[in-house]
């Protein structure tokens, strides 16, 4: 566990400042203080005044995703959600969860038993156990990427995949591309449903014809395109877009494999914008969700659900990210 | 313009009291400070602080919309907006618009020139000089009930249409209604869109059929009914769905004029719950939309667009108010 003076060696200032801003004096800048309680959650400090307040606990589930790296997708949900649980003075435990796990407890009764007054879950599957108890939880309970109907102690927030995904296909159609492949991510999930809608609507919009060839749902590993890029190849695709960045480095290796150049040959984009984009050859260009700030609203949410505002809904805009491994249609 | 005293009158405290809150006295209980800021916002009382943060400005736009009086289905958003930025220390003007005050000024200008950080945009209609400017402005600006392409300034807050809709045909369903009429608000509104679009795919999820003569447009007025209802009656209608609580009242004395009783020969239902819902014979069973709560979150939202976090949609739930206008459908 970080001490103090972890923080202060951190961010140059002196262990006396590190203290101050802890405990809110006030000759002590707001912009400081902040910046001292987010690199104490990055640190794994625990004040005692949070310790204390057992009364206020949340708990973020996560399931199916990593977020022990900083290159894991998973990391700066949990990092933005404990940076602004912290400065609303609550506790957060982080549970990974599996499916047997979710067996041995009913989920109001785990949050009840150990004192939480709300949850953040991410990354659960349609089919797990615990999600057809949220359809009736009584807790307040915000959902990473997935909507449960008419239950207002719980809300969904995400990004918006719709104008995520119309970004990504007007940038190619205005680089001349048309026949588009999109191997979206994992069937059974509410995200690539929704993916897939809006890149056939986004593909209608643009007077593109949709040949189902051109379409396949891997799953979020990079293993998928081996299977599905040269179906998407032999029927002409000029770009493929990605269901996730993993995906999308696994299609530009495929390219590779075959002697393909990406983007002179072939252009991809992925979705998501995790660190791998810009690690890999040729930068990828993607769509970014803010997951920071994705964390951060969950937060918003949760405490707004426990003050008793049904919120069901709330999502962040995504960006494009433009970056190497698109360019315009090649010459055939 | 409200004293000091008539607050401390209205909540029964003591002047000092009031002052206390006011000033944020350790020794007053923060519960009673916000109720003493919440009654001083609907008393209209302004204090020093609010008058000197002159450069803390908010600005409440809004159009085809009454809200001066707590009948109007304005009003509560317009107070839940001002109680929550009062006590974030925001000054709040708000400004009825009309198309021409929108070509005297551009949009951006007008903000910019009287030094607001933001605005909350009630009312908008699609065509809206305005509504063509928030395509591109670069301020941020939360919208109730219009939704902004792919500018990260600009964010839609609403009710979720789609489960209020769902929520009331599900109920007219359990009651054995199968001739369900839909007569909705304005046809040029993204929310009448909606509901329209949420109406059908309910009809459909009942394995209902959607009869075209059981389907119009009215207007956000009474009158729309006298249009309507006869041809819906004619063509077996045993209920009449209602894009707003004005319509549903105009339908309900339509069916009377013809001597038909509500809900014993037809079933009414209404959407918004205006005060006027629980005035009128029979009550009106409709679909709440908790307006406090939609201006609150006009605040919350706002402030994250200002603080750069792009949210693009937050939708609050609707909930279902059953009263005395929908009843089992009758023997026929």
């Amino acid at each position: 566990m970080a001490t103090i003076k972890d923080i202060a060696n951190k961010l140059g200032i002196s262990v006396s400042a590190v203290s101050k801003s802890m405990n809110g004096a006030s000759d002590i800048s707001e912009e400081l203080r902040q910046l001292v309680l987010d690199t104490a959650v990055e640190l794994g400090y625990s004040t005692k005044r949070s310790r204390k307040a057992e009364h206020r606990k949340l708990v973020l589930f996560i399931e199916n995703m990593e977020y022990l790296s900083e290159e894991d997708f998973g990391y700066d949900i949990v990092l933005g959600f404990k940076q602004s649980a912290f400065k609303g003075s609550w506790d957060v435990d982080v549970i990974p969860v599996t499916p047997s796990f979710q067996m041995e407890d009913k989920y109001d009764t785990y949050l009840l038993r150990n004192g939480y007054s709300g949850a953040f879950n991410v990354g659960f599957a349609l089919h797990d156990e615990w999600m057809e108890q949220m359809k009736t939880t009584t807790m307040p309970t915000v959902l990473f990427d997935n909507f449960i109907r008419n239950n207002p102690n719980t809300c969904y927030i995400g990004t918006d995949n719709y104008e995520g995904i119309e970004a990504a296909l007007d940038h190619l159609y205005k680089l001349g591309h048309k026949k588009i492949a999109f191997l979206n991510g994992s069937l059974h999930s509410m995200v690539s449903e929704q993916r897939q809608y809006a890149f056939i609507s986004a593909m209608r919009n643009h007077g593109l014809d949709i040949d189902e060839k051109l379409l396949a749902y891997g799953y979020y590993v990079a293993d998928s395109a081996r299977y599905h890029v040269p179906t998407f190849l032999e029927n002409g695709a000029t770009a493929i877009m990605c269901g996730n960045d993993l995906i999308a480095s696994g299609v530009i290796e495929e390219c590779r494999l075959k002697g393909l150049d990406v983007p002179g040959d072939i252009s991809v984009i992925g979705f998501d914008d995790i660190p791998l984009a810009t690690e890999i050859t040729p930068k990828l260009t993607t769509v970014n969700q803010n997951r920071i700030e994705l964390g951060k609203i969950g937060y918003t949410i949760l405490t707004s659900l426990i003050s008793g505002i049904a919120i069901s809904k709330s999502l962040l805009r995504p960006k494009l990210m433009i970056r190497e491994s698109t360019a315009e249609v090649a010459d055939h």
